[in-house]
């Protein structure tokens, strides 16, 4: 008979299932934690069954958060005349990390893709259309991602907005901070000249 | 206030703890285990406590096991005059994988390392001569890593198994199999030389 624990292959399995882990990842992580503490593997269980359990969507601009509404929308001090509408919970951290932007969001969750089966009812715009019809709304930042399919969204949901009199931006294309010319693809160059700002 | 969700950050601080797993990953993993069903982040949880609660080392080769003796020690079908000494249980998957050791196996759980505070007495070698003493061990394999540790290791403990009429053996030096001459460094290549075999 081969070496075999079951505990431990399960404990493996358990790791290879996340994206980006392979096997020899998933059997370092096992090890690492039969290695440590009894308390570290309980905590790690712990924080993994209360994140999965308490975690919802906020229950109006639908990003992740552990009370009925997230802290951005209960807080008084953000602006809620401007919503920056993005695809997923995680954009809403990237943004929150430049400490720059002092608006509302709107989480979609996902992005128009005819070919994977989404279209607009499986993305939360319904929910963000009945944000916008309490006047409080000034101004709606689509910042879906600059791919094909955030495009879309974008350019459907100002279809949409637009006529409720809303002013309705998108995310400046360019060169990223920090970018080398040599490497940007003719696309983001051509977008980049073409948004030139006079310095 | 910023945008924060206790649950989540703490699920992303015990992604981060694990070895080679960064901010940015650890975030990436916290989102997946959210994005799937509960019974995921359940099944994992459990998975990570059962391991730690079950698995503990094989009375007799100090092996992890989450019986009394490892599969290995107790298959009657393995062969108990070869005993495979290696650094790390991890070692004992890594030789299992090539199929083609039928004998049995010692896990000292580290390697002599002086200026690391790691002496004989830490590791398990009172066990391996213990395992020694009952005349059915006609060989000791060293398969310490071929570190400077490693090495310092099996010879330290050969001159211990050596005087009990034992046949010792080392791993053999030389070129990994589909390893490139151009790369292989001077010490190897040497090694590789004098370990030459008549074909």
């Amino acid at each position: 008979m081969a070496y075999s624990i079951s505990s431990l292959n399960e404990l493996i399995k358990q790791f290879e299932k996340l994206p980006g882990i392979g096997k020899k990842t998933a059997q370092r992580l096992a090890f690492h934690i039969l290695a440590q503490p009894p308390e570290r593997a309980e905590n790690f269980a712990k924080a993994l069954v209360d994140a999965r359990e308490k975690i919802h969507f906020c229950s109006c601009c639908q990003a992740l958060t552990d009370t009925d509404l997230c802290s951005v929308c209960s807080d008084a001090q953000r602006d809620g005349s401007v919503i920056c509408v993005v695809e997923s919970p995680k954009d809403v951290l990237a943004f929150e990390k430049t400490r720059e932007y002092n608006g509302k969001y709107h989480v979609l969750h996902g992005a128009l893709s005819p070919l994977d089966g989404i279209g607009p009812e499986q993305l939360k715009i319904k929910e963000l259309l009945a944000r916008l019809s309490d006047n409080t709304v000034k101004e709606v930042i689509m910042a879906t991602n600059l791919t094909v399919e955030g495009e879309a969204t974008s350019s459907y949901l100002s279809r949409m907005v637009k006529p409720l009199g809303l002013k309705v931006t998108r995310l400046a294309y360019g060169i990223p901070v920090g970018g080398d010319l040599e490497y940007a693809d003719e696309k983001t160059l051509t977008r980049a000249l073409e948004g030139r700002n006079e310095i």
